[in-house]
């Protein structure tokens, strides 16, 4: 699977039905929403005016599942390994296929993923540890609120990596450069002072080993519009599974300075 | 009038009612577009899927006459110099206030505007012919279709400048600089390459001189979204009046990039 659309036929076919980090690898992985069409317009507000969590890349249509400016031929309602279905903000379930459930009323949001960031640290020889201690990215509720939008409105949610503290900088340069999937750390060091009581108990994901010569770095994670839209407790809600991402047609390199 | 504060509050006590270029300069300046609520879902997609002419810099909720993004404490019921008002996409009357005619249902769109490119040029030492010979920048309809989104789709609208041969390509550089306000050239040199068979005749705006050692440059235009509504024939839609933008709070050169 060395291409996005690869990988998404593969994925359509029952053939992949894991995490997707780490294939076809250089192509975008995306967050997606899917909403009844009647809180779309608040939604698209929403991440427009607080794009650090929420970077859109791509929405369709209510109706339309494929993503005409980045994924023309892929097909949203088969090509992710497993979708998780929220009704009145409460998860229902966990399915690998969405076309029976999905209506003319739906409307996709693909948001920038933080593995697009990911990918360009390790290649410049940052560790990244929740890759290298197989666990989940710690996230953590802040006390940054988000720019309020129609009915959505709540805090920022953040991803937290320990970076060495001589690679702190050179870190936020090289995240800085994907302002499509949530750009610079949004936080450096000290937790208390965005609101995280203890940096061992994240409020998502798995705490990490936070090494002496480390500092905990906080980048905008796209959680938070997941969490905005729960709070909303929608009739139907449909989002990825935590891991299990929307791969696109276009490449990591593409998304850089855009 | 040094800030968009100054001038913002001349022009909504009635002192300045002519266009608006060249007044605080450095603040941005931007197409306004009023909307019913019913169209503001594919208008934004219709932007978001054509950044280059149609860059958003804030929108507002329907009702709301305040853009939280950029001029948080502004009325642009009151502070624009000149608003165009149609009805079903047929000009029925220009007028310096809308406070009266305005209902929460109004969704109002402000788009970046050319202004702020020219003014980088002009710092720049590149003349922009339309200002030297005091006329209005010449416009075309093009055949570049833009991604049609929900109701709307047509055209690209193109502005042109004639820009000396060997300046061609700095001007597209630091009009690079500025995705929020259409970015690089569209197409640069042959008129006929994009659709336009006399470049002497504009569909908008005034011919210009185009001297031997000159190429003419084009740029994708604010006036393809506003053309782009008028096709929809809204009961209601207001628009700025042409050269009499909406002045902001944020400045030119916190655009650089962004």
């Amino acid at each position: 699977m060395k291409t996005g659309k690869e990988a998404r036929l593969q994925i359509r076919k029952g053939k992949w039905s894991y995490p997707t980090s780490g294939i076809a690898l250089g192509y975008t992985q995306a967050n997606m929403v899917i909403l009844p069409q009647k809180y779309a317009f608040d939604f698209f507000l929403f991440c427009h005016r607080n794009p650090k969590p929420c970077p859109i890349l791509d929405v369709c249509e209510a109706g339309e599942y494929s993503p005409v400016l980045t994924t023309k031929d892929a097909d949203i309602r088969k090509d992710l390994p497993k979708y998780r279905i929220y009704e009145h903000g409460i998860l229902k379930e966990e399915v690998s296929d969405i076309t029976n459930i999905w209506n003319d009323d739906m409307v996709t949001f693909l948001i920038g993923c933080s593995f697009t960031f990911e990918n360009a640290l390790i290649k410049e020889g940052i560790e990244i540890r929740h890759i290298t201690e197989n666990k989940n990215v710690p996230m953590y509720i802040t006390n940054i609120e988000c720019i309020p939008a129609g009915v959505f409105n709540g805090p920022m949610v953040v991803s937290m990596r320990p970076i060495k503290k001589e690679l702190v900088e050179k870190a936020a340069e090289i995240t800085g450069r994907y302002p499509k999937v949530h750009g610079r750390p949004v936080h450096i060091g000290n937790p208390s002072e965005i609101g995280i009581n203890d940096i061992d108990c994240p409020d998502f994901g798995e705490r990490l080993t936070i090494n002496e010569d480390e500092v905990p770095v906080f980048w905008a994670c796209g959680v938070t519009p997941q969490a905005a839209l729960m709070r909303v407790k929608p009739e139907i809600a449909i989002t990825h599974s935590p891991g299990h991402m929307f791969i696109m047609d276009i490449k990591d390199e593409e998304l850089i300075n855009l």
